[in-house]
């Protein structure tokens, strides 16, 4: 049987155009859409399996990337959005009558990622947003019910695509969070 | 210039004698010892890149694995052993004269580990000893100072000697982990 990731993962990996500058996102209500600007490409977009992000319906993992904090403005409608946790680190302003989250936005000063916001590009009607780059926290999907004898078949669907899978971040996000971590405590070193 | 990540992965990787099934574990007192006895062959033994676990001098990473909890146990001049954090998840039984961790213990029930002993096998004077089969949380070095423009070398350096990088755990543990919590929030199906 076939597993299906998600939508931009099953259909072909997409490569971000030249030039693009980024778009709009919508809510899925047939009417008085939740709209939001960004201006800007989406960068370190992935597949997620954590139990946060918000999915498409069937998926087993999102797709999220981050864009900077001050190209994200919203446009229509913001009275409909609310914070879905207001403690989590990443506060995901969500729909209240659809639940799609249009962003998700860090307001700790402190935390390695204060700066940029957290979006799901596939809520775009533009063309030219750069695809996933790798798979996080895949081990993540066991959480939200998929059986841990589908993992290494998860994680080979994800091979096969041409995406590395990790069950945190990738390298270089993890190394900046640890240079983070490292500046913090005074461990830094540059050389 | 060489990269010099623990004795146990630059002398290259020791394979498990068939067998073999534990010795003891020595501080590095000169004399008056802490001595611990393990009746068990260590499992998913690995160089691991975090802050905690005790390394030896100069190693940028520590080699630890787990055996169960009943195998292992305090034989010669316990009185020397401290914990050396009471709050970690894995309390650390060090010896307060020379330093070493001896073994580290997870007291909490509903840990995902729980009913393992961490320790490191190069405290043994036996041989027979599985050596580390991965490299866990290398990010995590950074943190004590290597400086990030060095991480492509440093996983460059363990991949070449046999062993995969992850940043967290391996996907094994990973999933062994997002089951333990799958379970404990009700989410977990076995097919």
């Amino acid at each position: 049987m076939a597993i299906s990731i998600h939508p931009s993962v099953d259909n072909g990996i997409a490569k971000g155009a030249e030039g693009f500058n980024g778009g709009s996102l919508e809510c899925l209500c047939a009417s008085d859409k939740v709209q939001v600007k960004v201006a800007s490409q989406v960068f370190h977009n992935h597949a997620c399996g954590c139990t946060k992000c918000w999915k498409p319906q069937g998926a087993m993992f999102s797709v999220v990337g981050v864009v900077p904090r001050d190209s994200l403005s919203v446009a229509s409608n913001g009275g409909k959005l609310k914070i879905v946790d207001e403690k989590a680190a990443i506060q995901r302003h969500a729909c209240t009558a659809c639940g799609v989250h249009l962003y998700g936005r860090i307001e700790n000063k402190n935390h390695p990622f204060f700066g940029f916001d957290f979006i799901h590009t596939e809520l775009s009607p533009q063309k030219g947003w750069d695809g996933p780059g790798f798979a996080a926290f895949c081990s993540s999907v066991i959480e939200s019910g998929t059986p841990p004898s589908q993992m290494d078949a998860v994680r080979k669907t994800i091979s096969d695509k041409g995406l590395a899978t990790y069950d945190c971040l990738n390298p270089p996000l993890m190394d900046a969070i640890a240079t983070h971590a490292a500046k913090a405590a005074g461990t830094y070193r540059e050389s």
